[in-house]
């Protein structure tokens, strides 16, 4: 099911970006886990637009209402639900997109399969927006991962092709803008403004880090975490590549740089380098597991392009207007965290079945 | 599960690098499908090792049995299940890994995870070994498919930092090395000649292109063609990384560059650059569909390096003996040929009960 | 998942009895198909409390809310979410039960899963006011088989010991009470009246017929007819038993008489009589669908009942006030025809994906 | 998929009555766990043919060869695969049923689905041959529950009309024939025999009781211990109907006569009866699990039988030869205990990851 992710934890995602609301439900939470509730809402706040330059002006509160599930913020063991109502929708903005489709958007692939049925409106199921039902799952994730000791951190390491430096720390949650340099995000914050005033776009990378796993999480062939993780996080719009550890830096090394040694350290086995990201066989090694996704300069930009009437099949252009990020990078940062979130507790799940 | 993927046409790999027999079984095949056993064959030679000097000695027929699930090789409906024995095996040559872990493999991963059961020679079920049955799924995928029209080619892209050049097409599957241009191959052969003498490994990149794909394929969020591409290939051990279209690349691009323009064609829709890879919305465009896949370092080398001893919880070495390919990217060419068959295969199922 | 079924159309029910909302999500449902939002009202009606003297005079008025999947009542391929909000709640009435579970009730169960976080008010997600949102999904699946000319009609063939007489028609669904005759229906609820008025219930037998349908639906093994419905029908509270045709009566006859003569008439095959129920190896024959399922008494009696305080490892007594049918057999029937429905949709699903 | 069963143990079977063999795939099966070859034997012996007048001639050692997932008969962690060669097949004996079908049979609903593709010698993959696998499986999941002491005990409860007497105990393992009362089992065994003589058949009930379960395993709503068994047992060929606990007559009963009382025994929580079966919201209560399945008459029977002639579109007459049962509850006792005991162990894993 396309919409549906996990085979321990099973979330379901629906809406559009212009239906009524929009939500998910988490199927095998186990009972009596009490959820921060303002710890949530400061997770969905990082997703959440309108908040400055970079990112579209559409305010919403994106707070949102558990239908099911809990019983005074604790889970009870029954499916969790919970939903954000759309508001502020101008779905009039988006109709000509049904028959002039916006480049490097679904609006095309959407009228292929659907037909003429298909929710146009915001881009309907395909639209960004449905990455904050999978914040809300994935905050709840953080949480519950949390207090297993697990912790997970993303960042824009590059953003239109400048870089970040230096480490990944739990630090970055606290930061305005998702980089480890404030010099790096302010280049990068200076770029989006820059591509903007050009009526263009930007993307970048995103790293991830997971830190405290256990070693022994994940699965050989299809339920390596390599898997489990790219199965979800190619769910988040514009993400088209991910790698692991060197990923494919890798692929120049040879075995001898690649390889990580195995040492002991206090008492427990570590690996001296850590190219493989922590994660052997698809399973985790206990060190970081470490992984980039490649996010796509948003499709929407100001100036016109060309595209196809599907009406009249003949060419012709389309300017997008509307309320749209110049670059999704900073958003899109805690929606990959939510991602590996679910992930892992998905993982986590699974172990506990084997011990 | 770990061992099984898809939804419509579902695979189970079992088998252990030295168990009796590895095998697959494929449920959700349609009756009256006839195999050409010949054809198949000739693509799991493609795979088999000890043909070349790029590869282990260890020679296999890798002839599949077929226990079940055909009549005459015609498909019966029932779930179609194929074997290969396991002969040749030197089981004793891995005796000390269960205890000493070779770096970059997983003898150390399957150790936390199953405890003193796991089955630690050639690596078990996490073997390279294990894309046999893999290739045998995929191959008859790929028969179903040529009778839709739909093609599947890879080429090595680039093996130890030499890239290959020229596009790649159909004829590339009658190149005894799976480089478009001949000179590169050459190259690319020379560079792992030199690096086994060295007693060191080489890695590298495989592009894969789907041609003659009709729009509308796959489906939104996690059922997206990279989501299904990703998690079957990522099932390929010393797989790292997976980009689809410009990819990483794209990352550093403008909207106004990587958007893909939409034209008439002949009558029908397509884009003026394929930056996308063929994917938008998860969905494909109907153009070709286009991912390249990194592949680390053979881990297994010659020369001796650092690890630790489990029982005693101390530092050593350990030296890797036995029968190893210097690069496996060849190799696994017809392995990452044969996952995307699985997932377009089973997204083409997926796409026949909404029709 | 507990909470989902199927594997082509898949639905997700959630909420607790007295939590906000409940609800269904649908993924799967083929874009285009415009809903008959009266007719599902009607459909809903049937299943609705407070109509009459043999169902709790708990009203509400059941009428969902669709947040996602539609566009104007028409499907637009995206996951259909459908909530009816809880309103009427007396969760006070079920404090007492945590402590000391009601016979026959999943308060003691679900006290031992899910330990004090069980949401136990009115049942919390074993109530049967989850047969609401299963309605919903069901009421849809109806009217989609309906188009395709397949029909699904339910009776209650037995209550209370009372037989019903007749063949199970279409016209079924206009009747007040689901029963052929008249006269049984009115001996039906004279006995309910009696066993309420005794604080006491009754139990009964629903009997499905399903018309319409194609031979060659459903799958060998545990993709059965039967494995399928079975599967879903067992998820309404109070079923105990399933039996497909002659069903246990089968079990006491001799292969001559069981067995279905098979015979061409009017240029297809039929058989003469029908003990299998309308499935052969799992698969539909053409001829009628027939099932039957058992419904225990309704656990909730006016008379005291013998229990334990769990928290005093003690034996108590408990007495069920409240609101409750004396017989839910009448309000389960059209539970039972949308489990149906759901079954043989997916299954209708499958059988495309296969042409 | 239709030959697969299972959440967390995945169970795959695959083989058709002729194919060169028949055999089951296990995922998910815990590492460390040594398997008693002796004990599966004996188990798969109880099913095994030709021992008696009342099965078929057919002789078959029966004797699985595993592939992989052992390591010296202790399970790796990888999936575990068994396989039985055919041998002893008369192919030539199902030739004209392709075209003239057996009543009772799945061989005209086989062509409908797979047309001229279908596997139509010996019933193809819906013979009864196939829960030879089944039992492998199921075998391995009863020592796996016996480690837990959880039992699982089957017998005939009725045959031909001829009710078993007294309580279902372990000690029915040791009995030839599977009844408690010895002169039942001689009145059933002399019935079948007549049948026989008669060129008829017969059919009958079997009772499943599971003991040393704990309370609490099992999820509500599909994921209900009668939905996991019934959808498992349903894939036992002949199965018409299931029944928990007092099934059927609980439909006759009042609620103050089919409620369990709850009750204090030496320390935990207990019910006075059981009707129903141990199992309240589909969890199970600590009391024995019981459940009965409907095995309706061997289709295959000597007397010449109506059927049509699929070809020429007429009526005709088929005479079934060949090597039958004329009752196969006997050998189905096994296999009820078969697919109960992987149905048990499943809920049991899915239980351990959530606590």
């Amino acid at each position: 099911m396309s919409s549906s992710y996990g085979e321990n934890l099973r979330i379901t995602i629906f809406g559009q970006s212009h239906s009524p609301a929009i939500g998910v439900t988490m199927e095998g939470i186990p009972a009596g886990e009490t959820i921060d509730m303002d710890a949530l809402q400061a997770f969905l706040r990082r997703r959440a637009p309108g908040q400055n330059d970079w990112s579209t002006p559409r305010k919403e509160g994106d707070v949102p209402e558990f239908l099911s599930g809990l019983v005074e913020s604790r889970t009870c063991g029954a499916p969790l639900t919970a939903i954000i109502r759309n508001t502020n929708t101008k779905s009039a903005d988006y109709a000509p997109f049904a028959d002039t489709p916006r480049p490097g958007h679904a609006d095309y692939t959407a009228w292929v399969k659907y037909g003429g049925a298909a929710d146009s409106a915001g881009g309907g199921h395909f639209s960004g927006r449905l990455t904050a039902p999978l914040c809300i799952a994935g905050g709840i994730c953080k949480q519950l991962l949390a207090k297993e000791g697990i912790e997970i951190h993303c960042r824009a390491v590059e953003i239109g092709g400048i870089a970040d430096e230096g480490e990944l720390t739990a630090s970055i949650e606290e930061k305005p803008f998702p980089t480890v340099s404030d010099e790096a995000g302010r280049r990068m914050c200076a770029a989006i403004a820059e591509a903007k005033a050009a009526g263009d776009s930007l993307g970048g990378i995103i790293e991830c880090c997971v830190t405290g796993l256990p070693a022994g999480l994940g699965d050989p062939m299809f339920g390596g975490m390599e898997n489990r993780i790219a199965a979800i996080v190619f769910g988040i719009p514009a993400v088209k590549g991910v790698e692991f550890g060197a990923g494919f830096e890798a692929a120049r090394m040879r075995g001898s740089e690649n390889n990580d040694p195995f040492r002991m350290s206090g008492g427990r086995v570590v690996t001296e380098s850590n190219h493989a990201g922590g994660i052997l066989g698809g399973i985790t090694t206990g060190m970081e597991l470490r992984f980039r996704a490649a996010v796509k300069p948003t499709p929407s930009i100001a100036k016109e392009q060309q595209t196809v009437a599907l009406s009249a099949k003949e060419n012709g252009t389309v300017t997008v207007g509307g309320r749209h990020d110049p670059c999704v990078v900073p958003r899109a940062v805690p929606c990959v965290e939510a991602a590996a979130a679910i992930a892992v507790y998905d993982a986590w799940l699974n172990r506990k079945k084997e011990s």
